[in-house]
């Protein structure tokens, strides 16, 4: 017997984050905020604020007046209310691409003993590509581990691939297709006992799973910050590296910024002893800013808050999808969930474009997967009851 | 004798673009567009039309009508007005570092069978680090040129350097210290004579200097857009691949926007054979957006019109800091000139500190260099006046 959406809403704590955002009006349900979130009205004001007065009015000065250490500063904030990290760990820079080469090329860096990098064939394109290309152009061999999509990458799995040759493993946190949540501190810490090191993938988690990346001992880590964190299509990505590997992490993409004294121009290259050794060329500071605010509305929120909405809305589509009779690839349990469902149909890709002319907005996945977003802060339980009753109605 | 400002003001054809831009109120003089361009008032609507229209109220459905292309379509728009370039070879992304990095890359990857890697030693310090860190990475020697800052890179010098085992330079158009503006044509006509390629970085002259990449048979060139395109802090750097060498250039950050099909998230990686190829992960659209409103300035006024300018306003600052006595260390003819001019004194430093608390704003590099930079479309005369009335009376 399913509660009533109006009631869900009504006790959920943090119905009134809806109203901190802009909510476009023509739509019925907007489920993909795990690909682009929603425009919070503080950026909007923080944006136009930020141009015409700092730019605009403050030209280079602003630079020294704050600029400068906005991928810092807000790279702590970012570790503090999301990351479980202490501060000097984290920084914003670059797109979520480039940051995973130049973590890859780290953590090969503090293995330099090893020989294989391992990434599973679930991950991300993005992920796969990269492990590949870095392992060739440093001579590594690549191990691929085959899971099963929504089971992912358990232990056992894990364990048939780990060796004394293993130097480090790309594991996404929450699964881009499946939503499956995988045990990051368990994982790492098998990963440790191989001798290797791990990289985390947060984009589809971060700003709705609780992530303890300190407590976890995790090595490194990467994450977008356009889907749970609210930033903006393109705001930058960023980039976790534990202090005890600062001193040799070693990233390729040695820029003016992650040098020691960026303003020296010196004559020959000496690496930052700080996380700034990960950075390269001028940051987007527009970008950034619009990263602080998303990561403003979460640490006001608090992260076990929107964990907690996080499951119950996803609960509550998947007992909707389950009436209607729809195959979902998104694990049952909470535990090993993160924040959207996935249903698997033969015709995905048509009622994905219908769905989207009714109003209601999934999004597609290769090659039959339609992916339903529940962002914690935006999605009330009433847009979940409609988007369903439409999905039903386009598919019978 | 020099003509007053205020006639030259009076005769400029360009005067009017000043108001097109937010001209910061508490300044007396702006000479550092060559770091920071000045905010066009069009940006100012364009930015709040995109982030409450655009983001706010197509969220995930701006890909589809329209962001998607922008990196290319910009890049055009650029490589139309600014750059010499047809369609199809020019696209915005990440940040200049990131980019020079992957022509680096690129350059090597088309002279396979080249060993070496020439930049000279007055180039921009990420130039330069980035040269050593693809060189050491790809096993490849870094031969250096040690030229004079003003002369800067001569046709001579770099014969003493160039020879069959050449794969790839990477030359400043204009010397971001002394101004020193290079033949880029001839130049280039000597390294491809040596059978190699050549990189430009077109960071201080694009917007200022018209520039010819097409008939110049330019093979790659990387830039900024915060400088004289008036694109903002940390607005996204762009590339030029000549059309010849698209379908051998190869870059490592091999993400999904640079793959053929990137919606297909395919198993294996398969590059772009279209200038997409050089993008990595998701691109920064308020920043592209940002660029093509300074471009499309640039555009109206015309780079010929500009540069006319720029030449008028350097030579008139020239004759100025003359008759004071100042040592100038920029070229002082026009045809070997960007649109900077730099002045060397043992107490830079301080000057330049003077300078920003009376309200004229010039930037200091080290050790011992003020560059006051010019801006056709926002610097006047008068200005420039003003400014060498406070230099005199700061340093005297």
């Amino acid at each position: 017997m399913t509660t009533p959406p109006d009631v869900l809403d009504a006790a959920d704590p943090l119905a009134a984050f809806r109203e901190r955002f802009v909510l476009s009006g023509d739509l019925v349900a907007y489920l993909d905020g795990n690909s682009l979130g929603q425009l919070p009205r503080a950026t909007v004001e923080r944006l136009a604020t930020f141009v015409e007065d700092e730019w605009g009015g403050r030209l280079i000065r602003g630079w020294s007046e704050g600029w400068v250490e906005l991928p810092v500063t807000v790279g702590d904030e970012l570790g503090a209310a999301v990351l479980g990290a202490a501060p000097g760990q984290t920084v914003l820079a670059d797109s979520t691409s480039v940051n995973i080469y130049k973590l890859l090329h780290s953590a090969a860096s503090v293995r330099p003993d090893r020989s294989e990098l391992i990434i599973d064939a679930t991950s991300f394109p993005t992920d796969r590509y990269l492990v590949d290309s870095v392992a060739h152009s440093r001579g590594l061999d690549v191990r691929w581990i085959e899971p099963d999509l929504v089971e992912n990458v358990t232990p056992q799995l894990l364990a048939t691939a780990l060796s004394d040759r293993t130097a480090a493993v790309l594991l996404g946190q929450v699964d881009y297709r499946s939503a499956t949540l995988l045990d990051l501190p368990g994982l790492t810490a098998q990963i440790h006992d191989a001798g290797a090191v791990v990289i985390w993938d947060l984009c589809h988690s971060a700003g709705a799973v609780p992530i303890e990346l300190d407590s976890s001992d995790v090595d490194f880590a990467v994450g977008c910050t356009y889907k749970y964190l609210n930033a903006g299509p393109g705001a930058p990505a960023y980039m976790y590296v534990a202090k005890h590997h600062l001193a040799a992490a070693t990233q390729p993409i040695a820029g003016w910024w992650s040098a020691a004294d960026m303003f020296a121009m010196a004559d020959h290259y000496d690496a930052s002893s700080t996380i700034t050794r990960m950075l390269s060329g001028t940051p987007p500071i527009s970008g950034i800013i619009a990263v602080q605010e998303g990561v403003r509305l979460i640490a006001e929120a608090g992260i076990e808050t929107i964990r907690t909405k996080s499951i119950a809305l996803t609960e509550y589509l998947i007992e909707r999808l389950d009436d209607a009779g729809f195959e979902i690839v998104t694990p049952r349990a909470a535990d090993h969930r993160g924040s959207h469902v996935s249903i698997r149909h033969r015709d995905a890709k048509v009622i994905t474009a219908d769905l989207i002319r009714r109003g209601v907005i999934p999004d597609y996945r290769e090659p039959d997967i339609i992916r339903l977003g529940l962002s914690p802060l935006t999605t009330s339980f009433a847009e979940v009851d409609a988007a369903v009753a439409v999905l039903i109605d386009v598919t019978t």
